[in-house]
């Protein structure tokens, strides 16, 4: 079932180890099939090194029950079924604890766009979501993460903004497909790691706003020239 | 005698290099047997290319003497006996001077709970020692290095709380086998960069408690929900 | 077609890679051959694992066209062609965003020298280039900020000077041939890196002038004696 | 011609390399054999990937003349010769450009003992040279830099204190021989990065005298007890 995609969300996942995303087993990548209307995802607490492909679970997008695969999903399967439900376009979706965006996350800060590296890959900050209340966190916990994302996002276009911190928590990103949503979380521990040292060198104001547009729209808007004629 | 545990203290002992944490020889691990009353530990100051399982020293719980192996000990065992002698369950020691973590035990300041990161492996902040009197550096400096940490856990559960900063000196680590402590060992060092990063993006206080305790509780409490079932 | 030269810019490119300053497909390198007018550049977009030196895009100097290549050239190629244009003894060039040059970028900040390593590659602090106004920016981005680079460099000489950081964006070194344009961006990440720790620690006045210009000298000077006989 | 110490030499250069010390060719390593008068060092300005034994030069002590080689000698070679012309058992010395102490010598600063880390290498502060005069930097600039070093260790013991930072460039450190000369500055570089981290938590006040001499003592003292016998 889902063979390929199982592939490609364990390659995915391997990725993330590989970029250095990754300590001991703090990350997860998931793609969906919205025909079937299944999601795939990594197993909890399993060991990258002797993870395989049929390891990945298969889960029902409505409901979140295990429809195939031995070990149970990752513990954070609520939240990615929110972005799947909710996010028109999203097919892969990836969480990391990686160490740079975390930073921010605990500091409770959006993410200011001080440079076309940013503004290349992201449109805006990168927000940051409220802290959950106490209920939101004693009762369906990792479903509550997902809804105070889905919340954030209301008025923005999640495939121009792919990827949010959660405050205290951690970053995750989203995409097209899986591989777009590692793509996604290794940009945005660069992104992240160059806006705190911005910072430290004595910036706080952000890059001039026709600057960033420009950036963001020759990547990704309608008369898009980098990379190669799809 | 006891070739498992050497095996597994060998190997604890080279992931602490493959994982970054250890410069030149700054580091041991050891392990536990409680049948026997014997632990397991790293000979002093060998290179870890050239170290084998059957170099791994043999000593006496009670006493500390050497029971077999024809190298010395780490310096640091009368450090590790203590944990055995006093912390239940605990079967498995680490110490590193692993770099963040040993910035924040020579700031001599406990490292705050600033995410989910360290919530999900910590209860609570990392602990600080206090610095050694003068007669207690002088005379059995290592034994009393544990009697210090010792003295810290009084009313604290180790394996709740798995580790400790040596206040000017560096971090221990501990768990119920050794690879467990590694793990703590690694876990330590990303907590310890993250903290102090929130804290450069201008954050100071600690994540809200019941949220910790939420992340705390689903990987180690009575009902915890994470990894696969045992 | 310049088969030698595109094997060049190839091995460039990846040596980016290898030294740690690309992340994703954010960097690339060209040459320059004056005898025909020629310059060979990375394609836009093309994984570096994928890449072969066949998939180098030869360019027409004068006017930026494809002369040989199925792939489109790098975005940045206009920059490039600029250097070209305008930099005598240039003949190979090299973009990145690298972290921590690219952080100075974006603080809009020169990077002071303040110390031999920054002496022993580069003649005085790196210069940062004045924001592109909005109108530079929407018509002929990337010509326009070869433009900007050039103006700074008018009494200049970009050979003592072989790198600029773009405000908002990234830096861009160049040299006597690719290699030395690849050089010129890891001396630069180190040199970045060094001033921001520099600074850290307290420190905010540049390295005396007669230090500077003995290590600038030795190695680049009329009686340079750093190296082997030519 | 002192095969055996060529190829030690050789190795010590590698291991700079592989310690992540070295950016380019920003480094290097020297043997003394005081029986034969004779130091070994390395190429100035030669690629470590293509380097072998036989290229390293013999240099004669008291004039620096080669002795034998093709290649020159690095441009360093007369700071090496004081070294080891007054410093008592001196056998190797290695010079790098280390990110961490190339930031504490340009920032000017004397590194502080903040932890046993340092104490267990380094009796006391790392030191800072003064700054050369003009004069001594125009004219044999290398050779008074080792004499600048020299002068600032007349009072001290070499040995006890097996390294230094010379103002506005970066470190030298030295042993009994070439290996310990790399382990030196290996140790040096995390020294430098720990210092920096523990000001950065907030820490100005350095590690009690008692505690550093305890682990300077027990490792390096008449009676120590770290390592196997010898």
């Amino acid at each position: 079932m889902l063979e390929d995609l199982k592939k490609d969300v364990h390659r995915a996942n391997l990725r993330l180890v590989e970029s250095g995303l990754v300590v001991l087993t703090w990350g997860n990548a998931s793609g969906f099939d919205p025909e079937s209307g299944l999601v795939v995802i990594k197993p909890s607490g399993v060991g990258y090194d002797i993870m395989k492909p049929s390891d990945m679970v298969v889960v029902d997008l409505a409901t979140g029950r295990v429809v195939e695969g031995d070990l149970n999903p990752s513990s954070d399967t609520p939240t990615h079924l929110e972005f799947y439900r909710n996010f028109k376009g999203v097919r892969g979706a990836v969480h990391t604890h990686s160490i740079e965006a975390t930073a921010w996350a605990q500091a409770c800060r959006e993410i200011p766009c001080y440079g076309t590296t940013h503004a290349d890959q992201f449109h805006g900050s990168v927000p940051v979501t409220r802290f959950l209340a106490k209920e939101e966190v004693e009762e369906a916990y990792e479903l509550n993460t997902g809804r105070v994302i889905v919340e954030l996002f209301r008025d923005r276009d999640p495939l121009a903004q792919p990827g949010v911190l959660v405050a205290g928590h951690a970053p995750f990103t989203w995409g097209a497909n899986p591989q777009k949503a590692v793509d996604g979380a290794i940009a945005l521990e660069a992104m992240a790691r160059m806006a705190r040292l911005t910072e430290q060198l004595g910036r706080t104001e952000p890059l001039p706003d026709y600057v960033g547009e420009k950036h963001y729209m020759r990547k990704h808007g309608p008369n898009a020239y980098y990379g190669q004629k799809k």
